[in-house]
């Protein structure tokens, strides 16, 4: 056996860390298909065509896999949002609030509301998405700062942008069981004018 | 037999009227604690101090149960919200928009949530908690429309309340987990500050 280098272990990290995202985007899907009941490690491992034991090893437990899984969704979307405005608000701050407020339409939404109510009666997960809430919201909240070129040391300027996510967190939650599309078209569009007036001040 | 009059049937209504709501209330309570999951009529009549029977005789399936359980307690706080303000925003709009966002933090609301959430995954239950949701959105919005003083003939003016509901939901999913009421308290300092500005114009 000859010393194990950067080159020979190469290939297999890269497929375990293809099968770990694989897992990841199972599990998002899978919570927001069929709830926390529905959504156990087998089943996921399905999905995405992995042995269970493969999907224990990267997850040893049902917590770990899908508090990861919505971890990991929640920084590639933070990412690509970043990546559509590279110049922040100078672009547009309206397309910025309505950028934002997509975040939370989509199936990562559903995902996560799915784990937070299972969470709010489970307490073993419950201490694992409250952490997990409070990194991904400050992240959303800086990303959103960053994007709407807000200067925080304004006064009432953070809760302004903390208020804005609210609103987004609330617009998904309406699109839960009904496509709110037309409304929130509407309510995007007046609230971004709000806010643009806010911040410009 | 003699003829049931008014007088003979109307104790035995209100015994009726006070199981019904018992049963809804204990509903309420049920859904914000144990979820949809641990909901079911069983453990709701236990609750309530009320034969399965009985109470299956006013609710014959759990989701008529769990779906007027929502809209009752949902109108009693509505109730209780116009009483509050009985001279509208004359008395003060950041009150009442400190008031709306109020409604959507405690038992009520956790219920609610339980209530769509579980309606996301589960047909049958989808259509009926669609149509309340429907219906409760639409109470809610005429009550904050009518407290704040809101001239909906305005350009933008039903969107403005609109937003302001989304973002007291999206203040009650942030609380479901750990407890927000400072942030919470300073988020709508702030936007009842933007609002009472939008809304002077």
């Amino acid at each position: 056996m000859g010393a194990v280098t950067a080159v020979d272990r190469s290939p297999k990290q890269d497929r375990s860390r293809a099968t770990r995202q694989r897992l990841l985007e199972a599990a998002v899907a899978c919570l927001a298909e069929h709830g926390w009941a529905g959504s156990t490690v087998s089943v996921v491992a399905e999905r995405a065509g992995v042995s269970r034991g493969a999907a224990q090893h990267h997850f040893p437990t049902r917590e770990d896999l899908f508090t990861a899984a919505v971890e990991y969704v929640a920084e590639e979307r933070s990412t690509a949002l970043r990546a559509l405005f590279p110049d922040g608000a100078a672009g547009d701050r309206r397309a910025v609030v309505a950028a934002l407020v997509d975040l939370y339409t989509g199936p990562l939404f559903r995902a996560a509301l799915h784990l937070w109510v299972a969470a709010s009666n489970e307490d073993q997960l419950g201490a694992r998405v409250t952490e997990l809430e409070a990194r991904v919201g400050r992240e959303s909240h800086r990303a959103a700062v960053e994007l709407l070129g807000a200067d925080e040391s304004g006064p009432g300027v953070r809760e302004t942008v903390q208020g804005l996510l609210d609103m987004a967190r609330g617009l998904g939650l309406a699109h839960l069981l009904t496509d709110d599309t037309a409304r929130r078209g509407r309510v995007v569009a007046q609230w971004a004018d709000i806010l643009d007036r806010e911040l410009a001040d």
